[in-house]
């Protein structure tokens, strides 16, 4: 068979079939596809997109020829075959975001992926114009992952009715559960590529309790089934994670732990392609239990980040807090805190081996708040986390490793190494100078001083290391540590940060 | 026997008694006096002074006629008999500080305690004129206890000679631990003393282990008979605080668990004022078991304030965080915050209902560095300090407890109450209104915004509390919760307060 079609590696291939339209397709129709590269076989699910439109979507991870056949209860969709060539990634195509190095990410090329992600929760459910907006504010910044909701939102300051219906309605006016809409999942696509040409991953929260429209209320059977067809839908783009929940703690009642395993179990079921997957506390204290095989990486929400350590040793996963609070003035405790505090946030998790997420909530006459509808930014911290990202790629490897400095630090101080890079970043701490956590040998480095709210990059000033004290038991010195290599002299002030590297 | 002395009650009576000098009366010479008013009798150890000079010492604890008995295995001091009438205390003396309401403090009358107290390690054993200093500087400030230790220091920082040796020196000019130098200790006395008129309590560190002189390094019965020594020589003076150590944790290896213990029962057995007792830690996780019944409260030091819940629960004593960390720009991680930062977290303990400690650690081409030696504050944080007190003593009764809003703040915000005055502290928090945490039914109050870092205090501008969203299950409405009586307009800032009191 010549292989006509031709996709780029990571990028989707789809094929479409005309099948039957009468009845409940959703519910009565079965098609998947298995899609083949030398004894190699992926089964593929497919999904249909309403008119009698049946698809099946493939994102190679392999160059070469890609053949399919398809199977069906359908004769109509039965057996269908077809095939194309895949070549070489666009540019700047990595692939999908991995776990790396247990605590970190990369894409499928390798090329790290240090996750700088925002919240839009319900942007896709906005007026076009303010999505247009939204996806022209993230061009002008470093973030490259967005938190955003499948369903729409139903919260203080979200009011507005959504874009879409989710599922179609029925004759008597009502939401039927067992016709998801299509017009919705390809609008929602349609963003979800748009991000990706970006290099913005999208952060796909599959259900969430605030909603009128009873979408948290659906059965067991249909979160099932939306479940499946959400993964066939979206597995085959590159940049998607699957986020099971917003606070999912918050549905317990309705939705028992067993089902939020199941959720997983379906997405593993159907993404071919291994999509990250996580779930989203509500209340501190109610995480789901992170180590659970199916779950790819902590998806957290805490204000208390110098606590990051605990949570790595907890889960043994990378951990992303993508709600250390968020940056504005709202009446919530969770939506007012000063840029400053956020942008510190980020520095402490991230100089401590994991990463935070962005948001903001300022209150707008109108209720346009980025968090939520995305649209503008209008606060300090996107420019200092952008700064944080630039300062954290230059060097990245592996992931930056909290270095063992216990002794000397106590939790206080954040500081870690990827490569040959360290950085310290001393937060609330303001010392004239500082010796530890430096390298001690006497090799050639450069010693930077970084501003992280300025988002200055200095060269330090290099200064002796203290001397230190004799290290006594009682009147008998028991031994004297050797000075540090050197010391960097600082100015007086918080919120600065040390980066060394080799000469 | 007519009472011709007279001592204002929680003052001291002292008598002198003419004994042997020869061999070692600290060792040899037992001596303790019996002191009855009516049927009651209070057993008072007491001490060598040298030079042949017997003393016990005794604060009444009720006005009226005492008497005394001694008891002695020498006979010129066997059954020495005295007495004195106490009358009413001196203007402003209120009595030994207690523990009071389970979580704070009081004086003996009732008078409520609330501990600003601030950090001078051995400025006892700097040369007078730096000690002279010392109380002038106190005098500016609103510190009301100061931690010091009764043993000179060597530490980082630390290496000038001590004012006295706390033992005196053989014929061999090594120290001798089983003679006491009374001269040191009738110093220490002297300060104590002057504190005491100043209304400041004196925490006194018996061990510590940062010493060349081998004191930490007496053996098991030489510690024991110094505690008694200095038990029976400072429980007299109302305004001492008994500190078992500080780091005792450090010195864990040649004083073992059971010898802190037996520290404790010895000052039980001594000291029949039953002055607070406490022990504080080097290491965070290396707490002194607080629930230990002669443990008056926690002396503790943590960095992590907002863990202050956390204490009070596993504790159930007044927590006393006395050291997190300190204002400076030393090169340690514990010495070098900013004074924003330290504000900041005495606020935040304050308002979860417990205290901090102050110290201040600026570099200075001496070493003249307060925490340690006394002398002059440098630094912003003391005035701060000084402004919280004087707003919690405003509205102190009971002492502040911290207020139950658990949902809305999940451990963000800090708020108590004591009386019928609540105080919220934002911290890093900066709402442009606040609703929660106020008052709910729609009395009369007078509501105010503090500004804890430029120390003003100004009427609120009320408005009214934002309506709440419906709190839905899926697509049905449980309940509204009726909005708030009223909120309150804040710039939009971090570190402020808002003070609640009846109009």
């Amino acid at each position: 068979m010549p292989m006509t079609a031709t996709v780029a590696q990571w990028d989707m291939f789809e094929a479409s079939f005309e099948g039957p339209r009468e009845g409940n397709p959703f519910l009565d129709v079965q098609l998947e596809a298995v899609f083949s590269q030398h004894a190699r076989e992926v089964r593929v699910p497919g999904f249909y997109d309403g008119d009698g439109l049946y698809k099946v979507r493939f994102m190679p991870d392999n160059p070469g020829p890609w053949t399919f056949t398809t199977r069906s209860n359908a004769p109509a969709l039965d057996r269908q075959e077809g095939g194309f060539e895949a070549v070489a990634p666009r540019p700047g195509k990595h692939g999908p975001v991995r776990v790396a190095n247990r605590f970190h990410f990369a894409h499928a090329d390798g090329t790290p992926f240090l996750p700088f992600g925002t919240t839009c929760y319900a942007w896709t459910h906005q007026p076009l114009g303010e999505q247009e907006k939204t996806l022209r504010t993230l061009a002008k910044t470093r973030f490259n992952k967005v938190r955003m909701g499948l369903f729409p939102k139903d919260y203080p300051y979200n009011t507005n009715q959504p874009l879409h219906d989710v599922f179609v309605r029925g004759a008597d006016g009502a939401l039927d559960f067992d016709r998801p809409n299509p017009q919705s999942f390809r609008h929602f696509e349609t963003q979800v590529r748009a991000l990706g040409e970006m290099g913005i991953e999208a952060d796909v929260i599959i259900f969430h309790p605030y909603d009128r429209w009873n979408y948290s209320g659906m059965s067991e059977a249909q979160d099932y089934r939306y479940v499946a067809y959400l993964t066939a839908r979206l597995a085959a783009f590159s940049n998607v994670w699957w986020s099971l929940a917003n606070e999912y703690d918050f549905m317990l009642d309705t939705k028992p732990m067993h089902q939020w395993d199941r959720y997983f179990h379906i997405i593993e079921e159907n993404d071919p392609v291994g999509h990250l997957r996580s779930i989203h506390n509500g209340a501190p204290a109610a995480s789901y239990d992170h180590r659970k095989p199916w779950v790819s990486h902590v998806c957290m929400q805490h204000w208390d980040v110098k606590r990051t350590g605990e949570w790595r040793q907890t889960w043994g996963k990378p951990v992303v807090n993508d709600e250390p609070e968020y940056e504005g003035d709202l009446v919530e405790a969770w939506g007012n805190i000063s840029a400053q505090e956020l942008v510190h946030r980020f520095w402490t998790m991230a100089l401590r081996g994991a990463y935070a997420g962005h948001g903001e909530t300022f209150a707008h006459p109108e209720d346009l708040i980025w968090w939520a509808k995305g649209g503008e930014l209008h606060g300090e911290a996107w420019k200092r986390i952008g700064f944080l990202r630039d300062v954290l790629e230059e060097s990245a490897v592996n992931g930056f490793e909290p270095i063992d400095a216990s002794v000397r630090f106590s939790g206080r101080i954040s500081g870690a190494r990827d490569g040959d890079t360290t950085i310290l970043y001393l937060g609330e701490h303001q010392p004239a100078i500082w010796p530890y956590g430096l390298p001690k040998d006497d090799g050639e480095y450069r010693v930077e001083v970084i501003d992280t709210w300025n988002m200055t990059i200095e060269p330090a000033e290099i200064v002796p290391a203290p001397a230190n004290h004799p290290v006594r038991h009682g009147a008998v010195v028991l031994k004297t540590e050797p000075a540090a290599a050197f010391a960097v002299k600082l100015p007086v002030r918080p919120y600065l940060a040390i980066r060394v590297r080799p000469a």
